[in-house]
């Protein structure tokens, strides 16, 4: 059997015109696969035809909104996963869900390579390469842009030549990727990183400096998993989708920062994710309630491990599935309701309420009821400081 | 020569009684000590004159402002000291200069003992009592509060009893702590934590949903330390009373949380710390871009743990000086200008510059001019992801 | 109903005597539980009888034997649990058993209290209560060493005077703890920590320093579990046993360090742990062979906090259950054999081989059958030292 | 001026023959450079004049042995690094050395190439051309066994026929490595990794199963160096160089395990380390008895950092240089005796003594003397178990 090449498609020009591209050069058939992870846009149905129209063998189009929400969002905001303590992980979530697929679609359609957009000078190869390394070693990777040199001038030039039915009139200044858990921006004037963004930049949030009134929101979780908006049940997904409008029509979730690529370098990164930082908000501080406190503290370098691992590609990977079984554990009574507001680029938390909580009114209260044996502390005090006390006479005696 | 007990003194009607209170108990002549770390409020020398008024034996007060702001709250600021990722240590970062003043004094008037007003089921209690260990272990504690059950009710009764020159009438609902890094609010019916604050909690900042005009500034840092606002050279403790009242009149740096006391119990605390988020958010962005990837990784580490430390108490420990070796070397490139716009509660970074800077727009950019060498990034992919890859093949193996 | 105290009886002097003194002090009854956690010495229904003979209202003795060595031992090893790199945890893990069987004796008699015979200034103390504290908090705590400065010779005068059944002639100048994992021996000459151990002090090991033939023992595991000896299928108890006796012939597992105890002072300890040293050897070589990189570094750090966690008493914590699901989770593939030999004190690792196995004999060997594409390697060290060679140029640019 | 080649020059037969293959390859003069980082073999002025014969421009040899000692094995104890618990980075250390002198020699004499031996599968590559992107990022590399699949073979080939004053039947089975700090073997029947090493295999350790008279030393410290043996005042590399000799005689320091490499693959090495083993174990006990419980628990996971950035080739790093910082100050009190009993291939600590030892007797003591107040013991921990306790009840009530 010849070869056959499975496409990572988005329906946009460059790899539109991926498909006879990767025809000429390879020999091979194509395999168009597009992913719905909530990126919005257009229908994916108009996207599996324009795969067949510029010459795919097969076209598939997966609506994986809600997996997605489930199986990598939730994991997310479970390990309140901000890398560098900002970022929450948009692109780096969607990368696993959209390899799972491709190498799907590798079974199916009997693939032997794979091929994405990616260039070799960002995260995204990585974890493109790093999942298919896990889930099918045996699949080759193509990467034109990175391979081949192939440029969008280059593409433009190659679709005209061939008649591709694609409109290669519109051309964003930004490079963009966008799912249900947020959206990214980078390149433009956006590189010298003295510029600040102009509104022009965002499409996910209205301008938080717009006056208009607050909006609250209670949400429920279950163990660490969202279930509920203001008492309605909801999927993850449902819930996710509505706070991005909710959170984003007040303009929360807006980031901007120097990041430490894993290729090394250093980027000017510009996001949009408010459904993911209202969750975080809230899920932060539900865990504040309900989790005890050394187990919180290890928890936070379990967070910042678990960030970093995926966003340097390494979904599959053993170490990722251990972290996961620790946070899995900590989650187990992270449950209750946290009351959020949401104003002017602020998701701020005004209330929690647990059956799980560990905070206990008796123990904390100074008014009427207060059960604390304040007794306790001189011995808990002075034993507490003894190590730092024997040190600091040793320090005193040497001098 | 006869016991001396050195008084920490607010001014306050609970430590002004405990000036006669303790020359009653102990039989000891009282020296009062009032600091001044930006708390505002009283002139100093009606403070000095009051406890003198109260029968103290001699009565100081120290001007600590700057040394305040250059050797507490600096330090802060290079480790991003967030604990629980959201409380800035306001009180944490006072009581161990505070301590050092009464360690000071009673070397001075032959101070046998050092009495603070703290509870036994607070944290202060451990950093006035772990900080006098470290710096004279022979100095004996009273907390009246904790060891004798000293009440507000009985200091009242006392006061009115012994004719103090003291108001007994003005009574806040809720337990304050204040100083130039911020301000700490409890108790009242903030111990119902769901709850939500009012605006009359609030003192050092506005309310962040009125509309108003944004503010913008440039903060200019060398080696990690604030030098500069908008091109002004400023001293540290100028320049975090200035980002006060201007971050303050934005509405920014309020915080609302459930908290882990080292004492074993959960609190609801409320705070504002204008100035201190908004240099910590100026902060941690020109690290972004200043510091390496990996010393910016382990650093996040040290900066929790520096952040705990402090918080329990331990501000003189050994571990605390090795964690600020640490971040002194790590501060050595820290830079540069950091552009803030205030607004709605918000402190915003939209710029950043650095002759120190590791952003390499050549390296960056996917516009004429890269130097990114792309074809090395293939080889790179293949072995970053070959322990997972090699994992992932034993795993399917193994069934 | 009246009070009853149940106390955690061994069977020797002092808690024999504490029979009679509980009744005397409290006016409860006593129930005394020893549980045999294969600590050696006499028959446990000589010790039942013994309890009785003093006074003990109820007398229960568990065998606890292959409950200590799967749910304590095994953790222990799975976390190569070494505190401070070299105390393989032995009565830390022997604690939070006793307090489980405790805590059922008191339900099943209707105990309301629980007493132990640590002293004030030991770990073990925190183990016993913070345990206690966990599985039921409504016990009271009576510890007459620490509570009433209950001392060896103040037991021996009560026992003279009441005439309890108890040798009081033979003492020990140690004071020694020893269970199936190992032995420990502090005080007397060693408080010097300058004198070495003499070899009076051990009893699970022979003189390494004896010329003796070497023993070779294979240990088989299955995810992460002892489950055999030279072949032979046994139970963990059986496994632990067996290494005690034949390492232990060898001399292997003695251990004299200077130790950091919770309450905040340093000690001297002196430790034999024949089965525990070789078990652990044993099983951390095999996860090196079996364990991808990224999950060996991180599961170090856990390893170490695991271990304080014990060390510190908190066996039943919300921390200690996260831990326990990461170190499951990375256990699942450490299965194999490690040929072990045991000589002069030493345990070595001297051949490994697994199923699960990681090692790749084509793509390590620098023979014929080198699969490993050197190719890759230009780029992969290019992109890992460009974050450094960034940061280089930029410090040679600022001088 | 034309290219120059500045080749890290072992005298060995691949080396010699790289002088000639390098300058037909590149066209450009050959700079040997070799460094005696203690590795005994051959006169250096032997190798020097070898080099010369061989065709070299220029042949410089740079006597290394105390700079080694002093500047990377002293660090190296100080952080008592151990590479997956048991791997003193022996290799690790000597690379950014000879880094270190062969950017100087390209400084000297114009090079604009540095060429080394190293194959593309190994750690070594790395630790050269990341020290190189770090000291001089101008200077290119050329890697004749990576980069043109130079061979053993085709070295031997090309030296017969240059006719080379090389001998080029010596042979030996494994790939060796070896310096002051230790030796490492390699490959052969090694590969199999259930195979034993043989005693053929070792060169720095005599067999530790022959009965032989152990060897006491007594190793002094000042602030993490060794400064005496027995009394006597030496210099970093006279302590090692002895140590390595009588440790060595003892059998002390063979180590076997499979570890992970940073190319991504595991492969079997065996070490002998007599000299730094026997430090290490002497350093980690004193700071057992001088450096603070907190501070030793953290240092731990900066012990485990570092090691793990010097054995991945990042000793030029803004982190190590951080970690260098933490651990010196650390290190100010690791002063004192340690006597270390070496026999049978162990190298055991029998005794410690220190002016500024941490470890009180008054406090530790269980004799008369006791200066420690066990009643302050009640109230710790009942506040430390605190948050376990309130959690097992949630745990409870929930069910």
């Amino acid at each position: 059997m010849s070869d056959r090449v499975v496409l990572a498609y988005s329906g946009g020009l460059d790899t539109s015109v991926a498909i006879p591209f990767l025809a000429d050069k390879t020999g091979a058939e194509v395999i168009a696969v597009a992913v719905d992870v909530g990126q919005g846009g257009e229908d994916m149905e108009v996207i599996r035809k324009r795969a067949l129209d510029c010459g795919a063998a097969e076209a598939v189009v997966v609506d994986a909104r809600e997996e997605f929400a489930r199986d990598f969002c939730v994991p997310a905001l479970q390990a309140n996963a901000l890398y560098m303590d900002r970022y929450p992980l948009v692109s780096a979530l969607s990368r696993p869900l959209i390899v799972k697929h491709l190498a799907a679609a590798a079974e199916q359609f009997g693939g032997t390579h794979v091929s994405h957009g990616c260039t070799g000078k960002g995260n995204d190869q990585v974890r493109f390469e790093a999942g298919l390394a896990a889930l099918n070693p045996d699949l080759k990777v193509i990467a034109p842009a990175r391979d081949y040199a192939w440029t969008r001038d280059k593409a433009i030039a190659f679709a005209e030549e061939k008649g591709l039915p694609i409109d290669v009139t519109k051309k964003s200044p930004y490079s963009i990727d966008q799912n249900l858990w947020g959206r990214a921006v980078e390149t433009g004037f956006l590189e010298d990183i003295w510029n600040a963004p102009i509104e022009d930049v965002y499409d996910y949030t209205s301008d938080p400096t717009v006056p208009r009134e607050a909006d609250e929101v209670v949400i429920t979780f279950a163990q660490g998993v969202p279930v509920a908006l203001d008492g309605r049940a909801l999927s993850p997904y449902e819930i996710i989708a509505e706070l991005n409008r909710r959170a984003g029509a007040q303009g929360v979730g807006r980031l901007d920062m120097v990041e430490d690529r894993l290729v090394g370098i250093k980027s000017r990164e510009v996001y949009e994710a408010p459904g993911a930082i209202a969750l975080i908000s809230a899920h932060m501080e539900l865990e504040n309630v309900t989790v005890e406190r050394d187990l919180a503290r290890f928890k936070r370098s379990v967070d910042q491990r678990w960030g970093e691992l995926v966003y340097d590609g390494l979904w599959f990977s053993p170490l990722k599935n251990a972290l996961d079984a620790f946070i899995a554990d900590a989650q187990q009574h992270v449950s209750g309701d946290v009351r959020l507001v949401m104003h002017a680029g602020r998701a701020v938390v005004t209330g929690r309420r647990s059956d799980a909580s560990l905070y206990d009114f008796s123990l904390a209260t100074y008014d009427t009821g207060d059960a604390f044996d304040q007794s306790l502390a001189k011995g808990f005090v002075q034993l507490w400081s003894l190590p730092s006390k024997i040190a600091a006479a040793r320090d005193a005696r040497q001098g």
